[in-house]
């Protein structure tokens, strides 16, 4: 029994609301659960250097935490001087995961900028990111087509992001906090609408896993992915 | 006339939506208009180390600004390696301020941690996050008192803060970020609900000021912080 | 009675000491008492980045104390690899002041930067820094009317600052150390020889304090800087 | 066909050069092809402070890569004065990987700290890194049970990493530089000796890939993980 | 010639102005010619940890430059988050120096802390520091002694440091800037009063010297450091 | 007696391996006993940007200790975030000492830069990293003769560095770390294979040496530095 109540392959709560802030082209507050994070993407009419006059434009990510999104408040990063590995490790990924569904021809010589700020934090918070972000990156690409700077979505294929880990023995869907603190294993999948595998990212902690218990937490995050994509387009309109 | 068609010692609308995230022990969504900061307030059991056994307690801040909460993304504090000297100024301004009226025995040897991290920026936002800062602290007050940990309020008087300054050549209240950009002088005025000064910061931009106009700046001031205190007041059920 | 024996109004004995330094186009040791600050004003040709091809210049300036400049020694800021807080607020302060009086066309496309270091500290750093650093900036003026890069002073007013506070109850002009570390209420007062404001920052020692003690203070201020500015005016032979 | 004629389940020609440096607990220069990785371990008989007083070790790791270990010049991570989010996510991989088979009660309150230093790089650093460190890990507590400190390896199961990846449409193992940097998929596995899976680290570099060939690519990594448990047991004579 | 018609074995007009600040324990700004620095020597009651239930105490030493000493102004350490190499390195050659005729028994658990900071270059600036800081340091013995904390000067013999070059071609001693920055060869030397060697640093500018070369240049400095000690000694009263 | 049984003049056994990396355009594994120092040489086809137009090169150097190079553990300086002194100090001298000896116009506008990290340590890192740096540089040189890019090597004189020291009374010829540890003094010798000198550092560990024995010191140098420039031709096929 999940602590929630819910059932194994059950998401949380999750919402999208779209236009969160004015000054970003495009912005998405994502909720899964109480997981809150404020997802913006900022255009930039410049591709980076290394794309000069290459014609494709480029897709990066930074992630923060707000000091006091979590349960006890952690040092604020500007202060102490630097982000933490962990930081790091995840705006990497977000902006990795992005990348792969974006097509940058099309895109052009520009730079989309996602800013993925957890405004409070259970869990899932990197897979929240993902989901949120791709969403405000389409809420950018929009406004593009409506000022004429693009003909149509330079998307290759819907993205969305879920975790998944294996919780008193039980393989289950979309781990929050109470779970995630306990879970013998934690998977990261971030995963195509057409039913491709863009990043996965499984890890034991303390008791290594077999391939069949990662088969299972696989199957489970493609249900998840499924719905999550349903929201986002139903958000964005699509 | 203000572009906004505010009178001349007219606020934005303000509000102050309480709890906003669950983790805090105080929190609160201040908006002036579209200037949104989060204020969160995190209670720690000890003081810091000058205050030991000294049975007094301590308030401390610290500000940030989402990299897109303004019109064209600035770069992140924790990315860049290192706090603006706008953001220590800043944060100093607000613990300052908030110490001037909290009464320390009272409160006992536990600091009181602000985070004000802006959302959106629309001017004005050091005054809101005082504002804002002020009834987190004070949510934060309650809790302790509903858990035992103290009697009463340790407050020696309200407090608010607000911007003024000269637009145009006239006087206005609460600046916002259109009058802000093209003032001549700009004043932020932090006060308490019993009619005294706990700090005020003038400054010119260019043109030096005359004695007169800081004067019926002080006094819009004045105007503005007596709704705020009425606001604040509202909003914790005072 | 104040700790010096000084009456109300009275400043510290105050010297300027112009060309203190052979290098600097400007210089000037300013002693107000015991706080001895060395003012260097450096011309560079060119503007910053953000006022090419507009035919105006800038100024800006920089603050430290050097460790032993205090009681007891300060860590060296180039050690600890950051500057802190109250540095930087500081040293945006000084460069805000002088550009308010500065005639950046008459400058034309150049930067005057200004080096304040303490080399002995007693109370009123930061306004012996901004009227130290206006003689020193002068100065630089003048030797570049001398080889024929400017016709005349490019400044719109003369300019002097100094601290004013409420020590024992009692509005006193020009607080030195022993004032200061107990003072009620300290404001600095940034103001132009033709009786106007270029910025005032009051702040309450844990006592807020009433309008009518800060109209008291702003009155003794401007007897200060008239006082201020004949001193820097006999330095400069003007 | 591979640049390197390689079969496509074939690893490169591995060696471990145990006891390479002499202050070290435990030393292994491991070389993968032309991948040279020098794996220190060190010995500290105490746990982080979040351990005292737990009876448990703690494993930890940091990476790094000599400027020249690669085919153009590398700024040097020291000198930038940080270490890049590639490094930090490396060594955090590193340690997590190797706590997964450590049994931490039987260790006791000790930690030992892996050193991995890339002295020349030609694709798979990582999980060569991993491979190694867990080498010199082993002949480190060899150590300390020839010193009486540990009456057993404290090892629960052995462990070893690799990389495979789709190159031009064939799954292939143990990527070297030429293969990986125009691979369309590259994972990295690190897997124990029974058959348990430690960490998955799967990414689509532009072309998102199927469920199909994640389990292609997992079963060349089982062969690969399997020869390179063999090779540690041989060059610590276990 | 020289470019200031000194003789070669003459030295730069120096003075040792004694308790130029009044906040240290012992303070000398000491003049070479148009090379100024300002010296300071705190008492701290207190060894560092590493000498703890030693009975021996310590020196340490720290150098600065302020902005504009320099011909063209240098960009401030504090400012740019890091002391540069050569600070560093000078800073670590002052403090063995001093450490070197320093009886840290006599001295006891306590440690001396010397700020050199130069504020005005000419050349020499660090043997100058050394020389300074020797009387400085001095100074606050003969503070101790008369506070009762010491008994005697804690001092195995007098110290003083001083440059020597080959400047067209010719040995000299006490090089201004106008000789350093063209001479083939630099040496400084840190000498005792008692005809020992601290500490020789000699380097080819683009030309390699030989040792006949290097022992003339020796015995200059011994001239040099000869007078120094007498001007430090009267300076001292000793 | 030395703890090696060497003779007072008589070096460690000292290897050049060359070639020990193969991505860089030279590169030496040096072996002084049991210090060994990886030195490669990088080619950069630009010069500093000060020597743009001049017709000029340069030649750079960094230093590095892998962490468990030394008896215990070191910090790792890219997780602390700088270079210590020692660390730049030591960088500084091997750039500056190879540069003595460059024909920096045969060089032409390009940049040599030297990466010398000490995979062991058992002593006189600095000199064994200038010894081998020399080495891994004429090979880059020898490279670029069989490429076109030179006529002839572009050096003014070989080059190579010992340490000599005072070891219980008696003055010996390159230091390892247990005479390293007790010497009463530590002087470092740069010289030129044609008998002349290029850097010179003499240290006093506690006690002032007198000119003698500094005397001596430089004879055995001279020495040690006819061997090493013996063995770095036969390493280079000269």
């Amino acid at each position: 029994m999940r602590p929630s109540g819910r059932t194994a392959d059950q998401l949380r709560d999750v919402t999208l609301e779209m236009g969160f802030t004015k000054h970003a082209e495009g912005s998405c507050l994502i909720k899964f659960g109480d997981t809150h994070v404020l997802c913006t993407a900022t255009l930039e009419d410049k591709a980076p250097p290394f794309l000069r006059d290459t014609g494709k434009g480029w897709v990066t990510a930074e992630y923060g935490m707000l000091p006091r999104s979590t349960h006890s408040r952690m040092g604020r990063e500007a202060a102490r001087g630097k982000q933490s590995g962990r930081t790091q490790e995840i705006q990497r990924l977000i902006g990795r995961s992005l990348r792969a569904v974006v097509d940058m021809e099309a895109l052009g010589e520009r730079q989309i900028r996602l800013d993925c700020d957890v405004l409070q934090a259970d869990g899932g918070t990197r897979t929240a990111s993902i989901t949120g972000a791709y969403a405000a990156m389409v809420q950018c690409f929009q406004k593009m087509i409506a000022e004429g700077k693009l003909d149509r979505l330079p998307i290759k294929s819907p993205l969305a992001a879920v975790s998944c880990g294996i919780y008193k023995g039980q393989p289950v869907l979309d781990l929050d906090y109470d779970e995630d603190s306990v879970a013998e294993t934690d998977a990261n999948f971030v995963l195509t609408g057409d039913k491709r595998i863009v990043e996965i990212q499984g890890t034991a902690e303390e008791h290594p896993f077999t391939e069949e218990e990662f088969l299972r937490l696989m199957r489970l995050a493609r249900i998840g992915v499924d719905q999550l994509v349903k929201l986002q387009n139903e958000a964005l309109g699509l």
